[in-house]
């Protein structure tokens, strides 16, 4: 197993330049006295498409031999992977088709479809996505584009972390973490931080595989409202990243993340989805040591539904 | 009567770099395919303290005299200009008086004390604010920086254009009016742009002033849910400069304003107030052809309380 390093990083960025938008880096007064550090908050929500996953999949649709990308692309997804690659298929003229669960969010369905992606949808007790990917890309020659395990996601979601390096030096950055390419990612990115990898309660696989020293799974069926941290375990190249750079895990319940939304809402007027404001929450809350320290925060997404950003604000 | 020009704005650049936050300018496919334009959001809901009103109350207190400086300085506000002038004062290590409405809301009463402002209430009925700011700055001998009607505060808030202009050159700007600071001094900083001034529904005293050829007033006591945007009339100043720069004014009802929140949500995913999200509105519903321009629109704030909020959302 090759994994990638930051020069796969360095070169993302160039192949992803005026595709994925340079986010900013937010500052906020509130947010350093409420902590005692400088920190810095990498704002992915305002990102194409609301979350990070645009550079992964540009990247990987990039690096592809172009006779192989012009056949087009697959990718399995139920949420923003499915729109992050069928927004940069559409970029770069190239045919999509997403496999996605027929009760998946009515919005990312129709959002991927509007993105011009063939969306086939399967029943997520009775049907192998998997068998149905395999057909189709035997079938038409597609190219499967993986949500996190591949050295050209993994390079392109650590362009966010490259960005926060070109600005400052962080001490600490706080990330989430569940597939772990955007984890990994940044880690290569920014060798001389410590990187805080942030789980939901109930998600907390890479915490246990710390503390076991073996990949542990997550059980079916458990719900966080962090809806994008929900996979089931790390990949083989992620969970390799994880051991060498990971310094620990914080584990979070899905009420301080809440706090963070709101905390998000109120003082740094930037939505943030569950899973993007986890990392605030686990700054604010899960007792990390970071007085004195520069800090950055990658605030991952900010695709919620009102109902769920409601329910915040009423925390 | 001396009007700022461009080159004040140059100044005010100068002078609040290092205070005031360079904002980001957004672009975002969804607004693009909703209007046939280009379109750039120039976020001051990221600005410091969550408006635009940092940049003119920091140039205002950097151009006066260090001598007069060090003896504090005095605004009369409700609003975002009190939470702007406590915040520049305390950068500046000054001391500020802010005579604020003894009814003004709690969360802005608090942050200018938090500020470390002396806060001066006053009964908005039975009390001049006027007499006890006089007094006040009399004694005191307190420096009074006025919200809008001021070539420094004018170019204060111009700086805002002057970004946007440093990274693309707008065929038509949409910003927010009501004292008129921000969309003059925006007109300043874009000499080439068309400016649309924006206004809220009942508060229409810039466009009945355009139609009238005279300075008009706002009837008392009519309320819009922009409630950065209630002030009386123009100043002198600010009305000179839109009768030469305003192309036109266009007045959105309080609905559109809510739909352009919730817009900015679902896809900005920024927080915006009312008075933030008025000229977005005006871009989305106030029928201004913007069909292949660039568009820039100034989203002036984000300090908007969860109920107002929550409103919009489900309008």
């Amino acid at each position: 197993m090759t994994l990638p390093t930051i020069n796969d990083v360095r070169v993302a960025a160039g192949r992803i330049k005026g595709i994925a938008v340079r986010t900013p880096l937010l500052r906020n007064d509130a947010l350093d006295e409420a902590t005692g550090a400088k920190v810095w908050v990498k704002a992915e929500c305002l990102q194409r498409g609301g979350a990070f996953k645009m550079r992964g999949a540009t990247n990987a649709i990039a690096a592809l031999a172009p006779e192989l990308r012009k056949r087009g692309v697959l990718a399995f997804s139920s949420g923003n992977h499915a729109i992050a690659v069928s927004t940069a298929a559409k970029l770069f003229g190239i045919s999509a088709v997403i496999v996605m669960p027929a009760d998946a969010p009515k919005i990312k369905l129709d959002t991927t479809r509007a993105n011009g992606a063939e969306v086939v949808t399967y029943d997520r007790v009775k049907e192998s996505r998997e068998a149905i990917g395999a057909k189709l890309a035997g079938e038409r020659g597609l190219s499967l584009i993986k949500p996190f395990d591949d050295p050209n996601v993994i390079a392109g979601q650590g362009t966010a972390g490259l960005e926060i390096g070109e600005e400052i030096s962080p001490d600490i950055v706080f990330v989430p973490a569940s597939g772990g390419g955007l984890a990994s990612g940044v880690s290569l990115a920014l060798p001389n931080a410590r990187i805080i990898a942030c789980e939901p309660a109930g998600h907390d696989d890479i915490a246990r595989s710390f503390a076991s020293g073996k990949r542990e799974r997550n059980a079916p069926g458990i719900r966080s409202i962090c809806d994008g941290l929900l996979t089931e375990e790390m990949g083989d190249i992620t969970y390799e990243i994880a051991k060498a750079r990971f310094e620990r895990v914080v584990v979070m319940p899905d009420d301080a993340t809440r706090r963070a939304m709101k905390f998000a809402f109120l003082r740094l007027k930037i939505v943030l989805e569950p899973s993007g404001a986890l990392p605030l929450a686990s700054l604010l809350e899960g007792g990390v040591d970071v007085k004195g320290k520069t800090v950055a925060v990658v605030a991952s997404g900010g695709n919620v539904d009102a109902e769920t950003f409601i329910s915040a604000l009423n925390s």
